[in-house]
């Protein structure tokens, strides 16, 4: 069972800074930072490599929509550069950074900043990263702790010009992002899920086996995602009722879409949570079960053979008048005696149904 | 008993799929879709069924309530074809398909949309399918996950002519189409009161048992019940206060009488939870109670024959100089005081009222 | 102890009827329906059997108040009939027939429908029925389940002409019926209350019984009266704020009240369900502790006379060499050692407060 | 222990009493009722003691403020003749005499009404009655259960003019009357809180007893505290927000400063609920741990000795051809082999780190 | 383990005295009161420590920015004059000296009055103290309990002039006083999560210890902090929506930032709630398992050898006519029984998988 603390830059190097400082909290990495960019309009689309943060100024204001890509923040100094670019307020970098942030969303004048989590399945494994987006009607800016996202197969459709996504603005490319992390959200539930009814099952016939501890953990991830999607509900809830006027409300529709599923993933949330606290009962009566079965078979085996062990016991006294021991059959009479009290013993327990 | 798991194609199958693909999502089936046509007014009614959704063209726009039923939703291409005669958004086609969809209500220009579940007892079995229905001024759309359902009373009063229904539009068929199903609801809350009544008898009367594991299955099926109720509640409470203008005002009664009826489910729903909660407290307290009962006997007995076991070991031995042995009546003097001991040990335990 | 299931119609026998269908849901009679009728005005008062329905039909526009009593709802023509006479609609009816509604409010254009529980103390048990009422300004109509209410200390206030009550009109005769209920509902409360107080001592006395079945029947008492009771305290808080043209204002202050008392009640049920709560957690730890102190019995006892036993094999063992069996005080050495031995073990148990 | 059954006159003796009726609900008394009036304006005070009720006409209307104690409320008719005087309304009068009422507030045309519980501790003890003040601009009427309050050292201030009291009118009167109510309630909230660390530090130390009892009724006091806590919160909430023109907005800011007491007390009676749970929880893991503990000592005795008495038993059998008896160093191998054993045990349990 | 109460002056000391009286209600100290004066501009800045509180009038209405410290609050006279140069209410003085009231902010007309609990980490402890801030344009008093706080590194700023400060108001450093404040939160959620962490490891890993205690005291610490926490968060969240006239609105996305963290800091605490009681239970099961263990030892020992003893008991006794005793191999025919006995045990045992 590995450590359950992780190896991370917390709040605390904050101590004493101004608001605004540009501290990475989170994950340290030293994997260098790269920048994508994926500049499209219906007309046709660019991919590009950025080097030197510097070219990206070519696209803040352009008619195409620019995705740009930053795969990685601990580069501090990066992404302030990149904020000043793209004239983004110190404490929207402040959050950017902050890997421990709740989702949220925040209108600014020219610009909205929208954070979440983007939880994917690796393996079997849940891997999670911040996705931090700040949007304009020129731009989509997208903040990720690492490279390697859910995102592949939108670009595919974005460069075949397939959908009409090439059609749309940059409020639908944001809708399909978040769409996109909302669907993965899907695949976590349902991945608890299967856990879930297999440890149901486990804890419904493996009854001698101490489940708790995988209750537990099975809690911590539900609590941890839950975390996650409250926020995002509400931050969602929001953008689709005339948030900023960078969503035109002809795309309303399909922000109510993704806040739908995530009322949906919510809803199986809370029905696992409640499936959760009944196994942990199940379990403990497992326990208490197991307990009176064990108590049981002790309690049969010692009351059949201690008041037999007591009758041999008289006989094997060896006081110089005991009159039974000359008995010619006084050794079957103390047989018949103690099969008489065994067979009696029996029939209580039978009547009491111990076995 | 059998797995928990079901065969089924789950949310995970739209992984990198833009918004408004049609996948199935649910039960895996390969009966054949039919549709079935009810065209009625004032005058009559008219059964047909449709084996070209080319058919369907006709029933669009027309002065006759059309209710057509499609039984199966597996078969997306034609779900697709009949969303676009009817001009359905690709979205709501969406949410026909995946099974695992919350009850809601949403108002477009042209027509509503309504999706809950069905709920029908089938020989003691709850027999749980998806009802999605769309509907205009002119037609009513049902789309079920397979054939059979509850609706058979409602189709004969149509065809009959009985009652207000063939005077009334397609809001008021909407409306019984709800209630049936709400009615339906009924009778399932009722089995689970019956099935609780019965469990409860059981804990009270058969306490050496362990029921933690039915509780646990009522605690699911009560769950999985009121996920589907609650948003139901909501969707028909918003449908009774001028949600629509496909909606007369003079209907807004009926469907608060179902929102009614919605209610009392409810509430009978929460009672009943909190006495299944209840349940599994008497049954840990059963089961603390018995293992009492058997730690009794096993302190009884075995307290009872110790201290008279390690009298007879005392005579057992084998000194040389044991004056007692040679007492003439010291084995009787034994016997009297094993029964001395025995009766106190006896009072004592009397007195503890240990039996 | 018998059965919890009752014998009654039950919703089921709705199923496949059209809205408003009028079936009697509750426990069947085959006693004959009566109907009482209690008309005054300032001037005077005149009561009445009224064995043809027919009769009401001069009471449904007078200046008097017209108080009619139907006692028994089984005979679901009669009823109908009743509806028709004075207008009520179709739906009310189904309400009024349905025993199992929940209470409620409901204005309509000339009348006003109520709906709640009557609960009295009868010979230390609770009598239960469902009372409807629907008035307008010249009639209060009452549906009860049978004849017998609690209403007879009003009618004498009435006919003695006592009190302000033939100088009001029909709202102050409904409040006052209400206000009759929910002093009722007081008595049953205060009912729970004492028997709650004598299972507490019970439970904190008599720790050596088990109590949970008692608790849980006390607890599903709790939760049916609650289940009345607070969507009555909704009714009648709503019935207050300028619900209907037929309540005048100069009466609000006496709906309040009522709204007052059923606030206190409400209260008084929280507190004794946390009471109850805290009762079971005593009934737990009291088992708890039982157990512990009779596996403290079998552990000291046991625990004594284990070693000691050991001590008396040792020296009936039969070896030929034994040099302690041919000591002149072996016998006597060997109970000083089993003296001393029990005199540590005792010494150890005191030590660990066991007795 | 003595019974938790109070001897009191409950609200079932309203049983078919119209509403306003005047009946005495509470602790029962023959004290005599005496009224104290406390006339004052800015230029000076006066002190009379009351014995006929018409005296009190001289001060409905006048300039001063009139504070006026009733102490005991039994003498029904004696209120009654009160009410008289100063116009109040019977269902207000009803409210007075019922100690069982839940503190509000309500208006009227010419005066408020406010009820509330004052509760005090005496040597340990808290002293709970029923505080009724009905105010003027020139009265203020305070009815008690009993002799003696809190309000002395306020009498005092006002006698000797100290404070801004007499420069202020009924409103301020009544806002120090609740404030020096409430000022005891933080009394009572420290006692509570004292003792409550006192049963922690029982239940953490002496952990072989059994404080469930204790917690339960701790748990009762702190329930019985917020039911009287809540209702008065939200009363004197209302108060502060242009309640009435009887208080002028000149002393809002004192009547919020109560409420903000009002939030602090139930914030501390809160947490202390929720460290009582936790306690319980420590308390039922206490038992457990007990129990472990007596098993164990149980457990490492019986297994310790039981093999060996088996082996000493096995020597102690009469067989004429048992080989190792005759063995010269048989009895010192017996010895031996139960020493190992002994040892083995030790080692195992050791292992097991159960002593 | 030290006693759980603390000495300190409770709020009973206020018992008859009237509103505003001025009592220091906390932790007695015998410190001298320091004053330090940090008067600033954005030309320069200036420190001094105030000895005599009449030189403070001369920094009431300037221009520049004066920030005064009170350290310490246990001198009520001196808080009372300071009370009086800047012209603050007497209930806000009651306020400042009360420091068991919780976080609150309140507008009056000339400045605003802000208190809440400081709470810094210190060498692994946490030190908790209330810090009530009044400000107007012009000044910012802080009351503290005592000398040293967390705002060196902002005093450090002002003096030096770095980063924006100096050109700011009043309401930037409080935001910036407020802001360090919940900094400091976050380390003492970071220090309780990592608690958290290691307590965890150890329910799990070290099953046979009782960690109930720990969990108790982390879950009072957990609801001291949520306690000062959910009223301060409601505080800054009024401020930031145009609460008042010395808030500009320019600074309100400042207020806004400190919310955001009031709210993630809720959000970690509830979490870490969840998993303490997930862990109460684990413990709880953790116990029952290892009586499980120790039962079972108990049970298979005594299982297999009370029969054993038995058989050995049998041919211990003395009849004289006991065939088996004479015959060549009974002893080994006595040794194969017993065997045979102790095999099938072992088998039974194996089956119910008990070792």
């Amino acid at each position: 069972m590995p450590s359950l603390k992780r190896k991370q830059v917390r709040y605390s190097a904050k101590a004493g800074l101004p608001p605004g400082a540009l501290i990475h909290i989170g994950n340290q990495s030293t994997e260098p930072v790269t920048i994508e960019l994926l500049d499209y309009s219906e007309g046709g689309s660019k991919v590009a490599e950025i080097s030197d943060v510097v070219e990206l100024k070519n696209f803040v204001n352009t008619d195409t929509v620019s995705w740009v890509n930053v795969n990685g923040i601990h580069d501090t100094k990066l992404v302030s550069e990149i904020g000043k670019i793209y004239g983004i307020h110190d404490l929207v970098l402040e959050d950017i950074l902050n890997t421990d942030h709740y989702p949220k969303v925040e209108p600014f004048d020219d610009y909205v900043f929208f954070t979440m989590k983007m939880i994917s399945l690796n393996n079997g494994k849940a891997r999670r990263e911040q996705l931090s987006i700040v949007f304009s009607k020129a731009f989509v800016l997208c903040f990720q702790e690492r490279k390697g996202d859910v995102f592949d197969p939108l670009r595919e459709r974005i460069q075949k010009g397939s959908g009409v996504i090439r059609k749309k603005g940059t409020d639908y490319l944001v809708y399909r992002l978040i769409d996109t992390v909302v669907d993965n959200y899907f695949f976590i539930v349902e991945d608890i899920e299967e856990k879930l009814v297999v440890l149901e099952e486990k804890v419904i016939m493996k009854t001698e086996e101490d489940h708790t501890r995988e209750i537990q953990l099975m809690k911590r991830e539900i609590l941890s995602l839950r975390r996650s999607l409250i926020p995002l509900r509400d931050a969602v809830s929001s953008l689709e009722k005339g948030f900023s006027e960078l969503i035109e409300p002809v795309n309303d529709k399909y922000f109510h879409d993704v806040y739908d599923h995530l009322i949906q993933i919510h809803d199986n949330l809370e029905t696992n949570r409640e499936m959760l606290s009944g196994m942990m009962d199940m379990q403990m009566a497992n326990m208490s079960n197991r307990m009176n079965q064990v108590m049981k078979v002790l309690t049969v085996i010692a009351s059949l053979f201690i008041p037999l062990t007591f009758i041999a016991g008289i006989y094997g006294m060896n006081f110089e008048n005991m009159p039974e021991l000359h008995w010619k059959y006084g050794y079957f009479g103390a047989w018949g005696l103690m099969l008489t009290v065994f067979v009696l013993m029996l029939v209580f327990f039978k009547r009491k149904n111990w076995f």
